[in-house]
């Protein structure tokens, strides 16, 4: 694995609170509002201890230098944070309502974007404390905002991506049959881990039946031989994500499981062939589904083929149906078609892509063929 | 260590949801409407394996039975929730507008209950699809919702708060002096982890001046001989709570230091014995906060003396100025004044503390008098 990566500075957290605030200008917005979590992390660096019901708010806006108003106990973590030079920090201390102390930040009548996970206790105090305000979901209104990656950022899950591949080549060696799920999946976190991931989100170990539930985690099944195993992991490694899916099977195949693999294997391929400049997210769903249902198999195809990655495992742009931004160079998001026979079986293969100026580049590039363990 | 206890039934998720209902409905509300996190966990059972942009949402009005809106691929998971049988299971497939769904299942000018942690996305999807609907967050409307603990949850919190003890008692004996906070840290989950906690939320080591930053979590500092170390940690143990702060000193202390943490432990003691039902949430904080002003350190308390615990480790009741709720039987909550001196040292002493017929009774009972450690 290479060496971490530099940390990013309070000169790249004042440009992307910059960029962010441009970026609401030009929507229409009056200015960003935004509680802890990955939107604060990326705009910021700043990361509190917990998210809790006591109101952190970073408030953009273009008539002033970026506000960030915390919990009076929470300030010297707050001044501690990467980009804590780059903004003004303002308290409330318990006791006071928060609410009445962001409100003078705010215009009366303005329409903010609000980060999507802030939780309704907040947006609703902002609501009640202004009438006339209005608000949209960040993602709703700038999907756009933290889709399209820069080269230190696209490096960044270049390197999650590698680790979580070294894990999978690894994961080949471990014994399967006569194992539990849970066991397997605890080998997975390891090894990422071991890999340099910092925080580890899912660890999916789907045998047999299990894996023709797409979000089952891992469970108490034990695996056997003749069992088909959906194992799909990620998580955080240097503040960026990691998620990758392959499809084992335990000892020889059957030709039906075969051929369900094959035909999820050359959606995935046929989906990422299509990655360009220009073409819809949505277009890389169809040409997916498209494989899967030639093949007879559309209805066991159950969910989109992709989601976006970067500081989180799950954000904008989504490859599904009705999606119509378009590719940019530097988006970053997963591919990853599946058939799911109930009661049976499932076949899930995923990659991290990339879109350059030429088309797609894997940022996952382990075999995609059917891989057997033992 | 007990056994674990007992896990809840549907039954008991159907009581729950029902009195939920009734609640709501006292309070003029059409209905609740609850997202993942630890409301829905508490009333039927269901924990996502992550909380995501997908909505989930528990529908609950008097006019229905419990119905919970899931992802279609969600479906399988939470068919297996402890409460499922109990309530009435609807899908959403990727592509499809999951807020015209749930809108389906509302009255179009309703006022609804939504749980605090529910994302803003969600609920402006809601509030789009159904502009006339209303929402108040669940705390501010129902506060007592899950403030008053039945036996089967206090034992729970019981049996956590001794798993906290243990841990205390235990960290004396391990080195401080020459080692860094993060690995005090690191021992403390360790023992939480030992002493049967599934997950552990916070291990606060503050040392010396960073004690005197009460969300000081641990850091690189290396402790000395001669400093005070504030020690606040806990997690969840049979999926109920503990959080327990002690002061400890590396070596004999200075006569202000002793005189400080005199001060808190008093304080601490008054706001425990002023505990009984019908006494206000308020009252608490003011018994606490009046112990430090008469000593002349009013100013160097600088947050609320406590929360409730349940399901999560800061919940309703706030022992805090304004918080006018009589205390009940049943309900749990933690004591916690400290006097921060910046730059210098802090102290903060706490324990979970449960209103019975009779006054408090303390959940965590390790010695509060100053302990010395190596």
């Amino acid at each position: 694995m290479s060496d971490a990566p530099a940390a990013f500075t309070e000169h790249d957290h004042a440009e992307r609170m910059a960029r962010a605030t441009r970026d609401a200008v030009d929507a229409g917005l009056a200015g960003l509002l935004v509680t802890p979590g990955p939107d604060l992390t990326w705009l910021c660096g700043y990361r509190p201890t917990a998210i809790t019901e006591r109101l952190t708010l970073l408030v953009l806006t273009p008539e002033s230098e970026p506000r960030l108003l915390v919990p009076a106990l929470e300030h010297p973590d707050a001044a501690g944070a990467p980009g804590a030079g780059a903004l003004r920090l303002a308290d409330w201390r318990d006791g006071q309502d928060p609410y009445a102390v962001a409100a003078g930040m705010l215009r009366p009548h303005g329409r903010y974007g609000v980060s999507d996970s802030t939780w309704s206790l907040h947006l609703l105090g902002l609501q009640e404390a202004l009438p006339q305000t209005a608000y949209r979901a960040l993602t709703t209104v700038l999907p756009m905002l933290r889709a399209v990656k820069d080269e230190h950022e696209v490096a960044r899950l270049a390197g999650a991506g590698a680790a979580a591949d070294a894990t999978y080549e690894e994961i080949l060696s471990v014994r399967f049959a006569g194992r539990r799920e849970t066991e397997v999946a605890a080998d997975l976190a390891r090894l990422l881990r071991e890999h340099g991931h910092s925080q580890v989100d899912f660890t999916v170990v789907g045998s047999g039946p299990n894996g023709a539930n797409p979000h089952h985690e891992a469970g108490e099944r034990t695996i056997e031989r003749g069992d088909m195993v959906v194992l799909d992991f990620g998580g955080l490694r240097d503040g960026y994500g990691s998620d990758t899916t392959r499809t084992v099977h335990v000892g020889p195949a059957t030709d039906e499981e075969r051929r369900v693999h094959d035909v999820v294997r050359e959606a995935q391929q046929a989906a990422f062939e299509a990655v360009r400049p220009g073409v819809a997210c949505q277009e890389i769903d169809r040409v997916a589904r498209g494989v899967i249902d030639a093949a007879g198999y559309g209805e066991y195809f159950i969910h989109r083929t992709g989601h976006g990655i970067g500081v989180t495992t799950h954000e904008p742009p989504y490859m599904v149906e009705g999606e119509e931004l378009p590719l940019v160079p530097g988006m970053c998001f997963s591919i990853e078609p599946g058939i799911y026979l109930p009661g049976r079986f499932g076949v899930r293969i995923e990659d991290i892509v990339t879109c350059t100026e030429d088309g797609g580049r894997r940022l996952n590039d382990t075999v995609r063929e059917m891989a057997f363990v033992e």
